[in-house]
């Protein structure tokens, strides 16, 4: 039965004595994980929580993180983890929509929207000693809720993209049919945890008995420390901290030969970028992983991609994950030959079962076992994905999804504001920047419309550069700004791959 | 979804164009495949079939065995292959209990019990030749029962093991957890696929688009000729054919280097045999495969069995497989600590959903999601399983497992025979032999038994020796007689490890 409490319950029989959690000073074993795991079921339900209710966290990678990861779904309840990147109002926004009761925070945020809010760590150690042990996976089915993973949403509503326990669970497996686990996997927990990157290899670690080694955020060097001084041997990137990563450890060289596994995700990378990653941890074999919140995220992998990156497959997502089916289809909904774009619809297990209390929003793009991505490409006559467009007009910048229709929300809010496009350029570090070019109808300046923004969104929403124009924006006949005529010139000179998370 | 048409679906979309099968001449690619299972499908409607049908085959490993099994219930039907070295009655008794509506057999059974039987290769080409394809996997539900894997029951009654699509893909999944599986994998198919052994990997190569090499039937030399002709590279041999494939190599050594995965299991095997087998294959790595036809049947796995063994834990199957969980109980149910001797008992959803129209059977061994395997083991601190007996009674000679309830029940049926005991004693060549002692109230040869017993059970359950005693054999208080009493002196000099299947 795939629930959370599988992995886990595997992994305290086979290696109980071996290091799960590696977070600062801190090390655990299973045995210890296990037992504060349990604890936390413990103290939860004498919080009065039952089955099914939504626990939420906003913090850095940490062994708790992993535990609240771990712990929260195998008692029964339900996990909302929240970008801590977001502006205040954005979490305020999802935790209210979530009806989270228990909020964990390492000081983060700072509202009051839970029942109950837990500081990380002293008032979460004070609960969890207080607390009784409670066996996990007690009248917990597959089916049952266990994670409310968040994605913005292009009318400004982030939706809580729902995952099962079997649809992680099974995800795992997906993951470790193709990249070999075992007890001496130590898997890197470089991405944020509160998304599905970040999480994308626990079920798979916690199965093999393998240990995790945290990193509260990406830094390079401390990710090469840490590979050093640990004996990492598998880690997930997205492209920016693989650039960053492999430039720091070209300049100043660690003992990086435990690296095995490295691989990628979530924004379009480079083959210069690859290529320097593969001069800097020549040891390593690079896989490229494509796949969205939605679906958990593997999708299609690209194993062994440093075989080919003088070929024309170097573009290309790679094939279908084991577990999962992927179709391009038409408008009609037909599927598409080879080499013909269309859009990118995924079926497994794995998929989110839809968003969170949002059923139009859900039929919009699940129908009968398919989620439609809204990613446009296609694939070759072996089934090796190629993505060419985004159709639901997102920038992914260092990772992070920002929908362009938000940010153009937040400029609109403008009493100056008369017109405006936002869109990604291609940027050296974050892969995308958010660039947006905007008509007013009054004298203001680009510094006030960013300040305008950071009040209401994100950090990493805000645009880098905002371009003032005179003249009204190109208009189709229907009236509809054509955003592509602006983009395009940004990207004409650029030969890029695009792998999206 | 986890059903077959996924593997099936996910070759024909990587891999179309890659070798699926050789077989003897023959070598199809995936595509070849995919429209032969279709047109199989076309065939079974065309005959009648309704969903569920049951549809037998008896006969050697082929390309077509494969097509059967990978077809048929991919097409919404249900399997039951038959043990090709049964009595006619025994086959006879299967096909009844099943209530097999068409039987495809390559010669080895004549009988009529099917409403249709259709021989092999002559009238099942002309039956595919004839039939338009047809979609596999519509329809079919991952619960929907897919195969009837016979197993021997103590009472002489077969009983068909109940597995459904999500039981055997997801078993394939937690062997791919396991060991790696990819486009260049070329598995052997060394054992009879009328048993669950030799279709332990056919789910993992088929999604992976991996190449099957079909071996009709076992010998050693055809096996070593293969794996230097195909370069394969994945196998699972059962004691018997390890050891005689290792002596082949050593005597006249082939090309052996591709083979890098070499996995047995369904029978003791001595440290001696593993040892001559590292040195006729050092390229390979050994696992050992412990499970029960009711368990799929990976259940535990021992991975790079050849570096350990020189310790203690050479004499254990292994740890839980990754979805597997294993324990060992005593008499009330309750676990049992490490070291401690109970019966091993089984959850997963690769365990099969029961015998089928048989729910005291299954009552008898299903409680919740739990199967009790009626082996007997122990545990280590790290979920290592060692096995110390089968609490069913059963003989495994040369991978097939025997009740010894079944012998005993031919040779009583003999009006001369008083008392009797049958188990299994130590044989070099495979591994136990079936043994009877006979007290018999009339003049009788051990030939005339032996002649008596041919008649009514397959050739392999016939006692090797039969031992005629003139005293009464030992009893207990009760009248039982103390079969342990009769068989220990045999076993008393052997240090021997068992694992079975």
């Amino acid at each position: 039965m795939y629930t959370f409490a599988a992995p886990l319950g595997r992994a305290l029989r086979i290696a109980a004595d071996s290091c799960a959690v590696v977070s600062g000073d801190h090390r655990r074993t299973y045995a210890e994980l296990g037992s504060r795991c349990r604890r936390l079921a413990g103290a939860l339900r004498g919080l009065g929580l039952v089955p099914g209710d939504r626990v939420g966290v906003i913090g850095l990678n940490s062994d708790r993180y992993l535990e609240l990861y771990l712990g929260v779904p195998a008692a029964g309840f339900v996990l909302a983890p929240v970008n801590s990147r977001l502006a205040a109002a954005e979490m305020r926004a999802i935790l209210q929509d979530a009806g989270v009761r228990v909020l964990f925070t390492d000081g983060g945020y700072a509202g009051a929207v839970a029942e109950r809010v837990v500081t990380m760590p002293g008032e979460y150690e004070d609960l969890i000693s207080a607390a009784d042990e409670v066996p996990l996976g007690e009248g917990v089915a597959e089916d049952d809720l266990a994670v409310l993973f968040y994605t913005s949403g292009t009318t400004g509503a982030a939706k809580g993209a729902m995952h099962s326990h079997r649809g992680l669970v099974s995800s795992g497996l997906h993951f470790m049919a193709t990249w070999p686990f075992d007890r001496d996997t130590r898997w890197l927990v470089s991405s944020p945890m509160f998304h599905t990157g970040g999480t994308i290899a626990m079920m798979a670690t916690v199965w093999s008995g393998g240990t995790h080694v945290m990193m509260p955020s990406f830094e390079p060097d401390l990710a090469l420390d840490l590979i050093e001084r640990e004996g990492v041997t598998h880690t997930l990137l997205v492209p920016t901290m693989l650039a960053a990563a492999a430039s720091a450890q070209l300049s100043r060289p660690r003992d990086v030969s435990s690296l095995r596994y490295l691989s990628h995700g979530a924004s379009p990378i480079t083959t210069e970028t690859l290529k320097r990653t593969r001069r800097a941890f020549p040891g390593a074999e690079l896989l490229h992983v494509y796949g969205t919140t939605e679906t958990t995220p593997i999708t299609t992998l690209l194993p062994h991609e440093e075989r080919i990156l003088d070929t024309p497959r170097a573009g290309s997502c790679g094939q279908p994950a084991v577990g999962v089916d992927v179709r391009v289809i038409d408008a009609s909904g037909a599927e598409v030959p080879p080499a013909v774009v269309g859009e990118i619809i995924v079926r497994s297990p794995s998929v989110m079962t839809g968003y969170w209390q949002k059923p139009e929003e859900t039929a919009a793009v699940l129908a009968g076992d398919w989620y439609r991505t809204g990613d446009l490409g296609y694939q070759d006559e072996e089934s090796y994905l190629y993505l060419v467009d985004r159709a639901k007009d997102m920038i992914v910048s260092g990772g992070e999804s920002i929908y362009s229709t938000e940010v153009e929300s937040a400029l609109s809010s403008h009493p100056s504001v008369d017109e405006v496009a936002v869109f990604g350029v291609p940027d050296e570090r974050w892969g995308e920047a958010v660039h947006a070019v905007v008509v007013c109808r009054t004298d203001v300046t680009a510094d006030e419309l960013i300040a305008h923004c950071r009040a209401r969104i994100a950090r990493f929403k805000v645009p880098k550069r905002i371009e003032l124009r005179a003249e009204p924006l190109p208009k189709s006949a229907a009236g509809k700004i054509l955003k592509r005529d602006l983009r395009d010139p940004y990207w004409a000179t650029r030969q890029t791959r695009v792998g999206g998370a």
